[in-house]
C-alpha cells in the first residue's frame, strides 16, 4: 500500500519505473504520482490503463511555484495519508565536445539536476514525514563519483559530472538532517541505459535498469541513509570495462 | 619571476596572500594581479605601497563579460609573457539555521563558488598555457568532502558544502583536461580561519592560513594535478577535535 512520487516520468527510466510500480498488486503499491513537465502520449496511455493508480502530476521541477502546486495536488489526493517514497529521477546531460573551457551548461545542469531535487524534496517533506517508508532516492550516477573520475575521463560531460557530485553531497546533507526521523535518503546510480540520454549503445535496457533501481529502493532500510549505491544486474557484477553493476557502494 | 592572479583579494585570506607574495623578492614574484569586486582601502593601501607589483583588477567573477574584461587587462599588462599561477580564492558561505529544507542559497552559492572558478579559469587559460608554472589552485574546504560529511554535520552550511563538493569535481575535470599540457590544477582547503567568513573563534589566524596555502602552491608539481590537499600548520598536524592541518589529502 505504498505511495510513490517520481519525477521525469515522460520517458526513459522514469516512465518504466512508473509502469513497473503500477503493475504491482494494490497491496504493494497504492498510487504512483508520475510527475512530468511534458505529458507524453506514452505516459498518458500508461495512466489511462492504470485504473487510477497512476496520477499524472504536471510539474516544472525548476520552478519553486510549480513544485509547490504539485505538492499541493498530491496532498489533496492523499487525503490524510502520507507519501511513502520519492524518487528524484529527472535529469539532463549535455555534451561539451570542444573542451571544458567551452562549457556553458554548468548552471543549467545544476538547476535541473540539483536544485530541482532540493525543491521537490523540501516541498514533499511534510507528506514524506507522514508516510510509513520515508524513502528518498536521488538518481545520481557513477559519473558523479569524484573518486572514479579517471574511469570516465573520456566522457565529455563535465557539467553533468559536477552536478551529480553536488547532488551526492545534497543527498548526504538531507540524510544527516532527517536520520533521527527514520528517513532513508540515498543516491543511486541507474547504470548506463539505452535511453534518449544514454544512447543506443549503452549497457542496459530500460527494463533492466528500472528493475534494478527498484530492487535498491525496495530493500533500502535506515542503514541506507546517506549512502550511494550502484545497481546490481545479473551478469554485470564482474563485467570487464567501465561498468560493473554489482550493487556495491561507489566512492564519493 | 612568477606572476599570480588571485580572486577575492579585498579582505581575508586573499588579501593576505597578495601581501605575502608582493613582499617576496622580484626574483620570485614579478606581479600579483589582485582581483576584487570591491576595492577596499586595505587593498588600495597595499597596492600603493607595492612599487607596482600589485595590480588591482576590478572584477565581478559572476559575470562572464567582467571576467573577460579582466583577462584582457591582464593580457595587456603581461605583454608577451604568460600567467604562471591562478588562485581561485573568492567564495561565499551562508548559514541555513532553520533546516536544509529552508535553504534558498543553493544556486547563488554555486554561482559564486563554482561557476566563477570556471569563468575565471577558462578566461585566463590562454595566458596560463603561455606561463611557466601552469598552476591553478582552487580554494575548497574539507566541509566540501562528502567522505568527511559526518565530521561536519553540525555546521549548518549545506549550500556551501554542496558547492564545494561541486568545485572539487570541477577541479578534477579541469585537471584531466590539461594534464598532458603540464598543468597542476588542484583543490586546497585553507582551514578554518579567523576571517569575516570563518568568524573570530576559528582555529587559525589569517597569516597562518595564507602562509600554509602558499606552501602548498609553491610545492605543487605535476603530481598535484587533480588532487585535493589540506594545508599543514605546525602544531595542528595531530590536533584533537574537528580539524587537523596535516597536509594530507582529504577524501573526496
Amino acid at each position: 500500500m505504498a505511495s510513490y512520487f517520481i519525477t521525469g516520468t515522460s520517458r526513459g527510466v522514469g516512465l518504466k519505473l512508473t509502469e513497473i510500480l503500477a503493475a504491482k498488486p494494490a497491496s504493494e503499491v497504492s498510487v504512483v504520482f508520475a510527475a512530468a513537465r511534458t505529458e507524453t502520449q506514452a505516459l498518458k496511455d500508461l495512466a489511462s490503463k492504470s485504473d487510477g493508480r497512476i496520477e499524472i502530476v504536471s510539474i516544472d521541477i525548476t520552478s519553486e511555484q510549480s513544485v509547490k502546486q504539485a505538492a499541493s495536488k498530491v496532498e489533496q489526493s492523499l487525503g490524510d495519508k502520507g507519501l511513502d517514497v520519492l524518487i528524484n529521477n529527472a535529469g539532463i546531460m549535455n555534451y561539451t565536445p570542444d573542451g571544458i573551457e567551452t562549457m556553458t551548461d554548468l548552471e543549467s545542469s545544476f538547476t535541473t539536476n540539483v536544485t530541482s531535487a532540493h525543491l521537490v524534496t523540501s516541498a514533499l517533506l511534510p507528506l514524506l514525514k507522514k508516510g510509513n517508508l520515508k524513502k528518498v532516492a536521488n538518481i545520481s550516477t557513477t559519473l558523479g563519483s569524484i573518486g572514479m573520475a579517471s574511469t570516465y575521463s573520456l566522457f565529455p560531460v563535465p557539467a553533468y559530472k559536477v552536478s551529480k557530485a553536488a547532488l551526492n553531497m545534497l543527498t548526504v546533507q538531507y540524510a544527516q538532517s532527517f536520520a533521527d526521523q527514520g528517513f532513508s535518503i540515498f543516491s543511486l546510480s541507474p547504470g548506463w541505459v539505452q535511453t534518449d540520454l544514454g544512447g543506443a549503445s549503452a549497457d542496459l535496457t530500460i527494463d533492466q535498469s528500472a528493475n534494478a533501481v527498484l530492487d535498491v529502493v525496495f530493500c533500502a532500510d535506515k542503514q541506507a541513509n546517506g549512502k550511494f549505491f550502484n545497481i546490481r544486474v545479473a551478469g554485470w557484477e564482474k563485467a570487464e570495462g567501465l561498468n560493473q553493476y554489482d550493487g556495491a557502494e561507489p566512492s564519493w
